[in-house]
């Protein structure tokens, strides 16, 4: 049985298939614009991950956090790396980010475990 | 005459000295925690600075944009990051971040002037 | 079994029902002016449906999206029309508002679904 | 010359009046419901002032907190109080509400200023 | 079976727990700034709770929600005053609030059951 | 002299401008995508003017509803019809949009006077 995690995953594959069957452009081009902007530039990917990571924490999106920790997770940030970007939006954000934190906190452990391979740590 | 990021710095100051004479130890441990949140931890400050940039940039707050451009400029990201940072604040939070980053965008420019000392460019 | 949209329909008419026994004239009154703010004035009907949808689109509200979906196709609205105005939506709001972009497309092809008749497509 | 709280007021009294010219029930109800969501109830009005400014903090809206300052000054609370008050709110809202408590405080300044007749005190 | 409160409520404290095993000095220290920001001060800790309440409404958090409904039962507001307070964030916040407005009321009715003793009533 | 509305469009496009000398791919892309969502397509280019006051509103930009506003005079809805829009961002958005409906007001007096040519009526 799958956890949250890879039913976010297969949840947000299934739907971005849904969408890309509109035909519209503007939606389309949203899309590409969106995946294009975390693609190294000026900055690295790497860094720019972290940045979508805290900007996901601070506007409060478990969706967009998850993404964002599972790219942090692939692009070799440290759990200490991310628990400092995660403060960061904590104190910009204040404690109405406090349960995005907690959402975080366990998504990176399943990301974690999953990166491990072996046994997925389901939350008890 | 000041222009208005020479004005907002010393708002800041006098409003930020006001605030220090209140009784409140809540209100003077939060002001700590926020300036010790961009020092060198886990990731380096010029990092956290650009985090506290995009952040501010997606809950679109000029105060705070314009206090972090500061920062960025003197942590020494070039404007080709800083622009990076701000397209991934301007693809998340979408077009009702684009008066923030005019705003942002300005503010760098009237940063870069101040930084080159001589004459502060004014907007025309 | 119910899909999700048949699940919050009737949790919306439950708890409309619980808190229309609470004994407050502020609330009340104020559901009565939301209602009323949907019906013909001098812009008709169908076309506050849409500026509802989309006001609950950038506000990221997930249940309003649902309900906002549900009386855009009853009033009318085509799948293209819909698609056109979330897309006002998702360039006013960035990629924050991409899951309720996933969420909004689901709940519209259930409420086809239903309107169609016959079998309510589950998602699968 | 009138201080920026005075200006505020005058301001708010003006297009009040213009938009009480407005031929349109639902906002006349809505303004309506406004007022009176603030008066006697179960809860008394001076605590429900307290919660407006606190509702207008961590929304972060510069003329609703001036608002809410000058009301929360008439029904009686002290200055000790309404900083509490600001504290639930910057820590529940977090760095980004600072500037709205830098701009709640000088406003706050100004209305005792105000209060105490004589000469209302201008930020230097 | 629990129901959703007691799930939030189990949920929160282990995530607590593991957040506590952070070791990162930030995020403690904001967790205990949080708890004292809602204890007896120039205010008292059931007028704060109250402030967290309206606060947690009006940005549309239902986790935070669920924490304060609990604290203000706990802390002997009766059903009336919640309700009168969440009025405010009803108008405060709009018709965007509903949905929170609906789970407020039914953590209400959730808590006020476990509080009674006996048979937590389920939604039905 | 100028008023606010005058000084906005000079502004902006000073500004606008400014960022069209970037030489950043994404940006250029976001703001071209940003001028597409309002033309024809599925939706005529008129209403979604009015989706775009309706998600400034809500969203609480003062610079976003006065283009918005301005597009919309231009694209032929009368006031009635504006205001009845900006009715349903108040219901939805609640009492902290009452100073975004003020401004908004304030900006289509403006932009009315403009149209109709001679004197551009001055607030008093």
């Amino acid at each position: 049985m799958a956890n949250r995690l890879e039913e976010f995953k297969s949840y947000r594959l299934r739907m971005n298939d849904r969408i890309a069957k509109i035909d519209h452009l503007g939606i389309k081009r949203f899309f590409n614009l969106d995946t294009r902007a975390y693609e190294n530039g000026a900055l690295d990917a790497k860094t720019k991950e972290l940045l979508g990571l805290v900007a996901s924490t601070v506007l409060r999106c478990n969706d967009c956090i998850d993404y964002h920790i599972v790219q942090c997770v692939d692009a070799g940030w440290k759990d200490e790396e991310i628990y400092d970007a995660l403060n960061v939006g904590l104190i910009v954000g204040g404690s109405i980010v406090v349960p995005h934190l907690r959402h975080a906190v366990e998504s990176l452990d399943l990301a974690r475990a999953e990166k491990n391979g072996g046994s997925v740590r389901q939350p008890d």
